[in-house]
């Protein structure tokens, strides 16, 4: 039998390339075979997905991270289709937060993914898809659009550093210095974040906090953003995943008419995902946590709609779990197993990891099989 | 198919008549029969256990308990059989202590358990099976020898009080008074208690602390008990198993002549538990913890080891799992399967225990039959 093995990462803890060795190591025998197929919605992981699934490969360029200190990151290529994927997780991701005056959201800055789509050109790529997801800013994009030759100026025509505390200041936005090749690009925003870009639901009220900013910091830098968003969308309305990365959504969307695609949907195309589902006996899919939100298009949820449509059962390996469990049946999760398995903590749970996915794909694959077994004696 | 759901209780959280309906709930419908079997080794349960086992009667009489206070206590009367079951943790249990002075093992007395087997007597028992598990007493059985007749003398052959803190007085022990009844009677101890009754791995060293012995105070306690034990032991050697229920299984064996036995394979014998796992398709066991100790005879492991001589695949659900997967498969135990599943301290894993016990046994019933439905669909 086939198994088609594509968990998303576990944050903090698996990456979904490991999660996907895991099951393999644990299920593969005489009888089973297990396809891993890293997986990403956008975030943390997208180049390795992409790449992995066309046999690209991984590059490395110098540029900046969200604090301004010099990084390698990552980007892939495709050399095929001409196509680079980068991932804002890469130069502006949540993990170089340090807690530190120039990690507050006013001062951090998306210079790098800027960096990176010239990179993209340098690479002779036609189209770039970008992974929005795990990012550190809330700059609305405006370092990216720096590091791409954007310039911004104040009401007396003067020059204004792109860092938000002076999204006040900003008057005009300037595209004129802006490298050709960037007309010849192809931007793909892959994406399942919902959020619009200011409000309730925005990229400050929705994701601040866990960025850096103060409850009492959010109504200012909501106005700020605000501001500097009204700018952008100087010629259109805004829409949802305008929010996501902090906004870098609506900076490319509105300077490079870049399209949102949901990151999720662009890998199963690119991967090939429901030929190869259909062709399977089951799908297993997860990711770190499972709630009411992974029924808007998450990971797994998205795996297993497809699954669903072929017939294919599916069992998700979760870090946590809350929610109906006959809503996730509903969109084609057969069975979810929460792998924690003994008295623990968060930081336990995190550090146990791999282990508990050990366990627990061990005794799904006894029990799946038990009664089978049993029969065939 | 047919299931048979038997479950040992889990300390603090479920009975085993619990466990095994949550089983049934779960399992049972058009094509699946559960068939649940109320299971104790000797501990708290086992009157319930041998009673439901044999469609017995559960009846009560008025007695004491370990600090002396009047209370209604449980027995089993299986008329067919002339056989009473009495558990020790009915009127000795641990649950009866509360720290206070009258709780300290030199005070706390077996007494009860006596008047118990003086109850046995007067319903027209020819067999009593004792359990013992669960006491909280350390009296070496003075207390229920008391409550039968027997006396204490010191060496001026004045009567002794029959608590722990006279041990060191009493020169004789005078069985001359015991009723006519007792000689009839076949006392049975069912038992998975391997200890002897000092020493070590006695009855004082293992179990004295959490019967309310100071560390401070096991040495003293120690070689009161040893005095004692060498006054019943006067006529035999200290065997393993004496030192079961705080040595109550030692004074009922050298007094009484009674046999001591497995409390599980004695169940199993009952319960005609061979016969009925061999007609099954499938045996859910479990327990609050499974160990290395778990091995020795305990449950869970009785059960599959009679399973895996009918080739019955056995999956066991269990509050706590250590040690190693395949020693536990040796023994026939297919699956082990922890129940808990989300981040948690010990007391939300007992309050939680009905709902997670629910929840996996629904997962596990998903897994089990995953690949079969699909393959009729």
């Amino acid at each position: 039998m086939k198994i088609i093995s594509a968990i998303d990462s576990m944050k903090g803890s698996l990456t979904s390339k490991e999660a996907n060795q895991i099951i393999k190591n644990t299920f593969e025998d005489e009888k089973i075979s297990v396809e891993p197929i890293a997986i990403a919605d956008g975030g943390e992981g997208t180049v390795e997905a992409f790449v992995s699934s066309r046999n690209g490969q991984i590059k490395s360029a110098l540029c900046h991270d969200l604090k301004g200190a010099e990084i390698d990151a990552q980007y892939g290529w495709l050399a095929d289709e001409k196509t680079v994927i980068i991932e804002s997780a890469q130069t502006c991701g949540i993990q170089f937060l340090d807690g530190t005056i120039s990690s507050h959201p006013r001062k951090t800055s998306s210079f790098g993914l800027g960096e990176q789509l010239i990179t993209a050109c340098k690479q002779g790529a036609r189209r770039v898809i970008v992974g929005l997801g795990g990012t550190g800013t809330i700059d609305c994009g405006i370092g990216m659009l720096a590091g791409l030759g954007v310039e911004f100026f104040d009401n007396e025509e003067q020059p204004v550093s792109p860092i938000p505390e002076n999204f006040q200041q900003i008057a005009r936005i300037s595209t004129d210095h802006l490298p050709n090749e960037l007309n010849e690009l192809e931007i793909i925003i892959a994406s399942d974040v919902q959020s619009v870009i200011t409000g309730e639901t925005g990229a400050v009220y929705m994701f601040g906090e866990q960025k850096g900013l103060r409850a009492d910091e959010l109504v200012e830098f909501e106005r700020d953003i605000h501001k500097f968003s009204q700018l952008l969308l100087a010629n259109s309305e805004s829409q949802p995943g305008d929010g996501a990365a902090g906004g870098i959504a609506l900076a490319l969307r509105t300077i490079f008419d870049a399209q949102i695609v949901s990151g999720i949907d662009l890998l199963i195309q690119y991967t090939d995902l429901e030929k190869r589902i259909k062709q399977s006996d089951l799908v297993i899919t997860g990711e770190g946590r499972m709630d009411a939100q992974s029924l808007q298009g998450k990971v797994p949820v998205g795996i297993a709609k497809l699954a669903k449509q072929h017939g294919v059962p599916v069992i998700a390996f979760v870090g946590e779990v809350s929610g109906e469990p006959l809503e996730f049946e509903k969109v084609g999760l057969s069975v979810i197993i929460p792998i924690v398995a003994q008295l623990s903590t968060l930081k336990e749970a995190l550090a146990n990891a791999k282990q508990n996915l050990e366990l627990a794909s061990m005794r799904a694959k006894q029990l799946l099989f038990l009664l089978q077994k049993n029969k065939e004696e």
